[in-house]
């Protein structure tokens, strides 16, 4: 019987790809997916049937994956990243109903564009997207003002769209009552692609004209540090 | 010039290495970790030198692999999940002087969980590791009480040792003053490994004998619900 596959293809390069990623989209005879996302496919998706769509259009290709694998084929709908994460594995099992679902997890930006910057993360750490499309902006507040007082580690997803240009300076204007204004931040655009830019920079000097959709930001806690160009949040070894 | 490699290995079986994990690993002449990480690498490492070293050996383990780069070996320390996640990114950064490191991301606990349970991440989340071997546990405690008050959905690491039996109730009842007891948890022990085991539950009915060190919990937000045995968290997209 035709299943359906949901699978996260990491952060667009091959490299980051699981061997099952790469394994199911070989088998797979119908790959659905945002324009862009199927591009990083390259040769992979060669000869298959492919149905792209331009942004927003999350819930049509949902359903046309669904509908694809109702015709009996063995269907891979495709988001950057993981795909449980702001991404379409939700969607995909709030909407199918007798249909067997897989979801393939993947790298997430947050672990690629730290990788890049050093070791930012490696502590307790909260993800946030800005984006106010699907979820009302107090709610989003209130979760920054919260991650912020708990001294998470804290990666922006989203941060900044031409409509939403505001929003990332609300966000850092919230940490700062937490966070020392010299708090380490690091910001990725395009992590893990080839045309990959990187600036380390802190709370209170956040280029913000620099930052798009593109780019991820992750705003360190109070022991984070740079050593050598690389951000570095200690795990708490004694290093002796 | 040789160099040193960190390397997350995702959760275990080969399916969700990455192909630069693989690629890694093949190439490095000495190979440095925990026991049983390097016997989830099988094949990989045959012919290789190997160094495994037993549980709270990271920094010893950390030293030797900067040791081996210097002997001009190309050598990988392995991590399960993402080097950058409670792993060996951090010390081997803290502690490396002037030899040159990369690290490769990895699919961590919390995803790969994740996708066997359905789509309990989906929207903003928490990580939060119960072990206060190298954290202070009052700090450990605002943290679950800030993420629960910002309904981030909860994801815990290292939830419960024989050392450490009362942290998980310890947390569960400080996330019940913010989450109702009805909030679905996903249990999963042994994630992406094939004697893999998973429990759907709720925040009031934890089964706290079964949670052990290889377990990581789930918990959802205001909006997580179970559907055909799958835990969802909603994106918040109108499903019509």
């Amino acid at each position: 019987m035709a299943k359906l596959y949901v699978v996260g293809i990491g952060p667009g390069g091959r490299d980051y790809m699981t061997l099952k990623a790469v394994e199911t989209i070989k088998d797979c005879q119908v790959i659905v997916g945002y324009t862009p996302y199927i591009e990083y496919l390259e040769d992979l998706v060669e000869g298959k049937e492919i149905y792209s769509t331009g942004m927003r259009g999350e819930i049509e290709r949902c359903k046309l994956a669904i509908q694809k694998v109702k015709e009996g084929k063995n269907t891979a709908i495709v988001s950057t990243g993981d795909a449980g994460l702001y991404g379409m594995a939700g969607p995909i099992l709030e909407l199918k109903e007798d249909i067997d679902v897989e979801i393939i997890p993947g790298v997430t930006a947050a672990f690629s564009a730290a990788s890049e910057l050093g070791s930012p993360i490696m502590h307790d750490f909260a993800t946030i997207s800005l984006s106010d499309l699907l979820t009302p902006w107090d709610i989003i507040e209130k979760r920054i003002e919260k991650a912020a007082e708990g001294d998470f580690v804290i990666v922006i997803y989203n941060p900044r769209s031409k409509g939403r240009k505001e929003h990332l300076k609300k966000a850092v204007d919230i940490m700062l009552k937490y966070k020392q204004k010299d708090t380490p931040v690091g910001i990725v655009r395009n992590s893990g692609r080839i045309n990959r830019k990187i600036w380390l920079t802190t709370l209170g000097e956040i280029p913000y004209e620099e930052v798009d959709m593109l780019s991820i930001l992750i705003i360190g806690n109070t022991n984070t540090y740079i050593k050598d160009g690389q951000m570095i949040t200690p795990r708490g070894y004694d290093i002796k």
